[in-house]
């Protein structure tokens, strides 16, 4: 816990402040934050004790909890906002950041197709799920290895990145040979094993938003990742369950400024799990980057009609050019 | 029902169909939409009812509900978007339109201060509150007749319209004499006594989404007004209630292209009490400009922390300045 | 705030603990509960207090807060539960009380049919809807002042009380002259002026969950109520809007333990409202009843798929008599 | 598709209907469901498909859609209910089934001290977490393989059987050596690599339901279980997340007659986790029984305050005591 003081608090004033705090049984040191007097409560603070009542002390302007749980992905630790880059792309940075491709890798035609069409609309990563999560055993569960290869050959002859969802440990390592970056689903963001796993390879990781999780466990399974050693994480929105049903899911646009007043780590937003529905994309799509997102993750296929899965929310190439375009435009006017 | 034919589809191929379907029961006639040759289904159909089936009859491209309960509300029955004028103000056109205020009229002093300063920012509309719905009876429930005078006095003085909650029907005679568009509180939404009261009157009605409303029964209750004889209603999203807690409320920007797409009202969104924060009222109210919305309705004080209500949300002066023209900036953006 | 102290606090460290109360910043007072030491603050606490930072201080072993808006429903300031007795009907008592009958009163002739059904099955109150708020303003409204006037005669002839619903002040009038209970809708819940309206009258009034409203809200709600002098409210659970849209609501039966803890209001459960499917209004009447319930509110009808409204969740006589039985056993087990 | 015939329809009636479907596009075969004329359709359903339009055709009493992912888990596919045998106990039957223990096993002493407790209170499986999903990853974590170890000792010393979770597929084979029943948490319920690992052990696996699963995602979730060959499903309400949170989740309680309508499996209700708040166990799991949950599953702790996880929603010994007994005089009144 810190206690910033007022400006005008003396140093006679802060030792005082100080003694008392040892008699109502803290341990209390004296610390400035930048030019501003300040005490650094070290300890006898617990998870129980509400940072409130420390108002009521004289010469406190405000109380700072340094949240014990947060200790890698919170922003009171990294003012710096965390630019990931990978290849020739910075992911965090000034940037937009359009991710694109099908649900689900199906062919290797439809996906050089898509590759290239997304990618001179102005992709910089393209999108394919090789291992599907389901929510039917009897749904069509992805091409596995042989749509991780066809990904990377698409990606690799139009200049785009790659990313595709990792379910269980065991697919890491034959992902890893494929795709620049891993995706953790939002049906596993709390499989703590997975978290684990993924925190101790190179690879940048994006984790989705799972259906019904909080801000907090949203940033403590990032925790999870980065307390492995592995710095780079992306943080995904994708929808939360509510009453709505007419949508898919109910995009929380506002986990975009909170999550990045939260914390240091880049933010995406995927309007077409979001939604659900194809009229929907790029109007959320433009809402998530005026919001301040640093990219969006969109699903796009040259025949949407014709996809395996998630047909209804994905867009034509027409859509996504247009879309595209007044999504810069919208980040340019953002940055000023 | 609506039964769009395919473009290849015979006349013949039409009367085929319709005997078809006079076999399966239902009572259908020709009916052409624009130059689309279609079948309209008159009689058979209930509630119970549902679309998918007759995609499987032979030549139908689409199927049209006509929904029974929303006949004034929505777009399948009026084309055209609603542009709502008052005075010189047109609220669902091409302008964007802000409604601006303090949470509650406090007194003459502080409502004529912030009228002037939110005018001079680019407002059209204030906002304040004289009778209001709190969730406890032992708080501040506004000024009454007297805060409608003050709002309506620095309104006029300022070039402003006005607008202020009706929380029951005896309030709408005194309020109808001093502001220009009547609201209904989130609260009241499905208070179909009060909904009724406000569609005899000819005063334009802002109708806020109820805390866990459905699309279907917002717009119901906006049906509740205008089958009452009152053209003029205005929708505002204004959050709803999830499991995050972080926010007061969860803002559903999606509610904006869904009410579009819907109905032909005008929609407003209420980051201030969507959010229930105030550093994320501006980032979501560019959000909701960008997915399409006609106007925004923000918390503004002179000096927010000293608000009697809302303060946590309130904005000041210069957040709004700023905020405003951004707004204007994204929204001619969207136009083009 | 009351700070209860251990039981090895002596009369000196009871001294020494306010005098270090005062010295932080508040106004303390001895004070006794029943034979325990106790500490009473009456000044310096306020909205952001929170209770947990004085666990720290010696000799503290509980803290209760006391409720600054649930100045009247809490049970902190009236311990004992409230019964109350209209005719020779006590509710909030030993005994489980049955509300049934009706979504609507359709007819003399049905409702005398049930009345006679319902009250020879064991319930003790007729129910009925005269004025019903309809989500569509085209579904039947209800019989109005008719359908009470039935509803009345119907109870008087087979001895059975009456309740229904009123959904505005000026339905309370007519409303007072046939029935015994009125009731206020989960719609209006938070209408605040209806509230005040019912609380100025000397009808008990069971007072409905809002669908999305917090226990909190719940209890405030009927503090409104109460604080305009009517001490006979009534809580109904009825289900609360969720995620899952298989049942029409979710009936969150552990509100009746909480709403019995946090007050000392009867509490009843509407399974019929609760759940919408007439397979489980029994099993979740028996799981209300076992979870402390005081009475149940059901939907019954002697043709219920004929019911002009509410049709899918209305159970016919034979399962409400087979219920009824099951949910007195349960009764009679939980109070031993 | 089974379209249940009219008690009073003919032969030739029925090879009308089916003609009139053939010619509608379906392929229809002559079916007998007991002794009811029937028809099946057999081709032409899809996921689109509505059943309702088939009401309207003539002689159709009901329609039942064969729903083609619940294969397994239906029981429209196997009526009778599921019962799983694990040595001498019947879960699923009729007796009513108690899990009981603590949150994580802590210590050998300790949880030898809790199975004694459990074993004599009615108990019959112990409960005690080894590897523990904790939301934090530097909260305890659980003692791993030592913690199934005691776990085992304990519950073989005092006659129980044993359950204890697995978080990835690596902790089964260890797990195996130790538990009678593999549990799967609410975290890991869409865990799809998990779920098909589990599904190829031959031992009885309880799946609790994910924080915002549907009824149909968690019989999904079962079906990944059983589509690998494993019948020994249990599966687990444990409370779902609402915008209530004076409770840690909100119990659903319907869930219990929903699940053992929609399926033969049985049916085990956490009220621990479902509601986080100790005074309320004992109620939730009262109502849980009352609508006909085939077991409990109860956090309990010889010094609940003590407990290193989940102590403010574990319960004592005497609280247990007396809760064990009361669900067992419910689960007999409701048998009978």
């Amino acid at each position: 816990m810190i206690l910033l003081l007022k400006k005008e608090t003396t140093l006679t004033e802060r030792e005082h402040l100080i003694s008392r705090l040892e008699f109502m049984g803290f341990k209390a040191i004296p610390y400035n934050k930048k030019e501003q007097l300040a005490v650094a409560i070290v300890n006898g603070i617990d998870e129980k004790t509400k940072t409130e009542l420390f108002h009521l002390l004289p010469s406190v302007e405000k109380v700072i909890r340094l949240n014990q749980h947060l200790k890698l992905a919170s922003r009171d630790v990294k003012e710096k906002s965390t630019v990931i880059k990978v290849k020739d792309v910075e992911i965090g940075g000034d940037d937009l950041i359009i991710i694109a491709g099908p649900c689900a890798v199906e062919s290797k035609e439809s996906i050089f197709e898509i590759a290239e069409a997304v990618a001179s609309a102005g992709a910089s990563v393209l999108r394919g799920g090789a291992f599907k999560p389901r929510t039917s055993p009897y749904d069509f569960q992805g091409l596995g290895e042989k749509g991780l290869k066809y990904l990377a050959e698409a990606a690799k002859k139009y200049g785009l990145l790659t990313i595709s969802e990792v379910m269980s440990a065991e697919q890491i390592g034959i992902a890893s040979d494929y795709v620049d970056i891993l995706q953790i689903g939002a049906r596993n963001m709390q499989n703590f094993s997975l978290l684990k796993a993924v925190g101790k390879t190179d690879k940048p990781v994006m984790l989705k938003r799972g259906f019904s999780s909080t801000y907090k466990d949203f940033l403590m399974a990032a925790e999870y990742i980065l307390s492995e050693g592995n710095p780079n994480v992306i943080l995904c929105e994708r929808g939360i369950r509510t009453f709505e049903n007419y949508t898919r899911n109910t995009l929380d646009i506002a986990a975009v400024p909170v999550l990045k007043q939260l914390s240091h780590l880049p933010v995406i937003v995927d309007p077409s799990h979001g939604t659900g529905i194809r009229y929907l994309v790029a109007p959320m799509a433009m809402a998530s980057v005026a919001a301040g997102a640093d990219g969006l993750m969109i699903e796009v296929h040259t025949s949407p009609d014709k996809a395996l899965s998630d047909a209804k929310q994905t867009i034509d190439i027409e859509m996504f050019e247009s879309m595209v375009k007044s999504a810069y435009s919208i980040k340019k006017l953002i940055k000023r």
